[in-house]
């Protein structure tokens, strides 16, 4: 006999768990859909060489790596971004270009599992490739909006800033070569506050006038958005980006969206990576899981296979927190249950099951012999709603088990109209 | 710079082919949830020895298999079948029996690629576990023919037999103990022809006689299952397996679908593993593919891990081989597409696009400053069936990119109602 243990780190995904993971990914893909973003999947395998880069030998520890059986370096994808700089460099040729793609699937990494991470988890990320301008800034954010009032359990702001107006400020404060080590700390601000961020600058070495000039900066937070992006002129004067902050501004305005948004100067997402505007997103209900959709602008996405430049703006959805958001909420395995104890019984029943599924029910039958105690705990481990407990020809009689109601000699029409009306 | 090549045996799937592989997933989605099947997931990576047993190392040179950073020994799924009967023992106490489930997800082997085989592929099951009843049987039956009903790109059968009157029938021929080698040379009729089995058969030391009883045996393929089944009872004997096949036809015969059947006596589904009925379907356009859903009833399926017997039934949907079965067919990315060519086109068409999304519509945005020659290039590699080539304050014009048709000054709904109608 074998133990059917499961991996650290790694988890079952149960009918409850994945119901309402399949509901959520369905309504993203609706979102994405309408704003004609095309869907995409690469292997879960990949060479090493390909995902790490020729180096990435030492800092890699976290990476699910290992010689398959052909001698080859392989390793399982840790993200979705370094396989979508690898596909379109792949497939130039066969992509319709501005390409604009959603990518959902699981990616893996050896993390410490403490903190509620997992090594085999979800990436959900949508990109629009092959343009700068403000309209796919935009868009991004307006996709985001979107995803997120079909699937957020609460309100949400979504942030924003732009990090070449950043680092143009932090030239003008002599600080250009500096960069990465500050945009790191002035990251950490939601979780360590000011004081920290103060700290960590003065750790990094800058002097007290440097750490008041970043904190100024950094201060600017406000949802009168025109207001935010005149005060970060004053301070890193008229630069490229703030001219394509005020364009993305009147796009949200004429679209009538503005007020899902906020500028936040502090944002800047910890990564070299970015070179634009930069996102995130909090739910008003539930900040203290992080942002829930996350991302920026980036310039240079497939240097590493080609030498031909690929502008990109996108954004990855937080499905894991987002579920995590919503726990509580279950989910019906099917509309009614034919309450069944016998072989013959189903046979009598089957007719009116077929006629209720092809109505566009969910129907389940009951299918062992056993007790009513063992139905009424089937019926409340799948959380269904309705019973039907008697019936004959094109006639039954509903229970509603969360109201304890009888309807007795229902027609079908009649028991589809009131099933669907509780939905 | 890095070569951005993939794994021999791996493949991308491009924006064509995973709309494809979607759409029919949802399809499948919905007649599996309108039966009351959950879905469940596990992990791709598991323990060596939980997919393999204790023994499995020399057989198992297909399997993608690595020591991770921890030292464990572990293994990518090769099918969901093995996941499952680990996952069912992990959870018994969590899930509620009879449990009925779907699993869709990728699985892996390094198989030799030469056949159109790829190493990384997704496998659709579904099962009903915890129940051994003609009701359950029949069931599944059903599912395959309205999951096939749904996604086949031709009318199809399933044919069926059942494994307990084959042996029977062996045991009555004294070759009871052969039976194994029996059925798996009786498994390759389809290819190797009647001649082929009987040489087949003859190699396994069988004798004239009883190479012809199985010839015998085998030939019972009629539409007119009742008879058919009159027939193995014959050959066989009135044991258990014939009054079950008489149960699923009489529930088959109720619901008015038994046309969609027929019972050959030659299906035998080459592995130990069934017990009880065995199924497979033919596309009747394209035969050669091989059967698209095959499956059938087994008896113990989680011996591996636990000592409590678990019957099951159940099949699997060859996805990848509908999807091949239905190449040729076209995906739009969208409904319609804004054939702007600048930032303040956009600007001016957004509202009008984001109207239209509301409206149900999938609605593109060229988004890239170039000629019509590229906007032409871009509708055709998406398929794209209408663009708007002019529009003002709620009003548009649409172009009808397969009729070469224009359609000018339409309102909002007089568009949506176009469109919708043209799908």
């Amino acid at each position: 006999m074998i133990e059917p243990k499961v991996l650290k780190g790694f988890r079952d995904s149960l009918p409850q768990a994945e119901l309402q993971r399949k509901a959520m990914i369905r309504k993203l893909e609706d979102v994405f859909a309408s704003y004609a973003l095309v869907p995409i999947d690469t292997p879960i395998l990949e060479y090493t060489e390909v995902l790490l880069g020729k180096g990435g030998g030492e800092t890699d520890k976290q990476i699910f790596r290992f010689k398959d059986n052909g001698d080859r370096e392989v390793a399982m994808r840790f993200d979705l971004t370094v396989p979508l700089a690898r596909f379109i460099s792949t497939n130039r040729e066969a992509l319709a270009f501005p390409f604009k793609r959603y990518h959902i699937g699981k990616a893996y990494r050896g993390e410490n599992t403490q903190r509620g991470r997992f090594r085999e988890f979800y990436q959900c990320d949508f990109d629009i490739l092959g343009v700068d301008t403000a309209y796919s800034d935009y868009q991004v954010l307006s996709i985001m909006a979107s995803a997120l009032e079909a699937i957020a359990s609460s309100s949400f702001v979504i942030s924003f800033s732009h990090r070449g107006v950043f680092n143009a400020y932090l030239s003008s404060l002599g600080l250009a070569d500096r960069s990465v080590q500050i945009l790191r700390s002035v990251d950490k601000l939601g979780k360590i506050g000011e004081q920290g961020v103060i700290e960590a600058l003065k750790a990094d070495g800058l002097n007290e006038d440097q750490c008041k000039a970043i904190l100024d900066f950094i201060s600017i937070r406000d949802k009168d958005i025109a207001k935010a992006i005149d005060r970060l002129e004053t301070l890193a004067g008229p630069v490229e980006g703030i001219m394509r902050l005020r364009e993305v501004l009147s796009l949200l305005q004429g679209s009538g969206i503005q007020d899902r948004y906020c500028l936040d100067a502090s944002i800047t997402r910890g990564l070299d990576y970015y070179t634009g505007m930069v996102f995130e997103t909090l739910l008003d209900d539930t900040p203290e899981i992080g942002s829930v959709c996350s991302g920026g602008r980036y310039n240079n996405l497939a240097s590493l296979y080609s030498k031909q430049e690929v502008p990109g703006v996108g954004a990855s959805v937080g499905l894991d927190r987002l579920l995590s958001a919503s726990e509580g909420s279950t989910y019906p395995s099917c509309d009614l249950l034919f309450m069944t104890d016998n072989e013959q019984a189903r046979a009598q029943a089957d007719p009116l099951a077929r006629q209720l599924r092809q109505a566009g029910l969910k129907v389940d039958m009951y299918l062992a012999d056993k007790k009513a105690k063992d139905i009424y705990s089937y019926v409340d481990k799948n959380h269904i709603g309705f019973g039907v407990t008697s019936w004959g020809e094109g006639r039954l009689t509903l229970k509603d088990f969360s109201t304890r109601m009888t309807y007795e000699d229902l027609s079908v029409q009649e028991a589809v109209k009131l099933v669907k009306e509780c939905r």
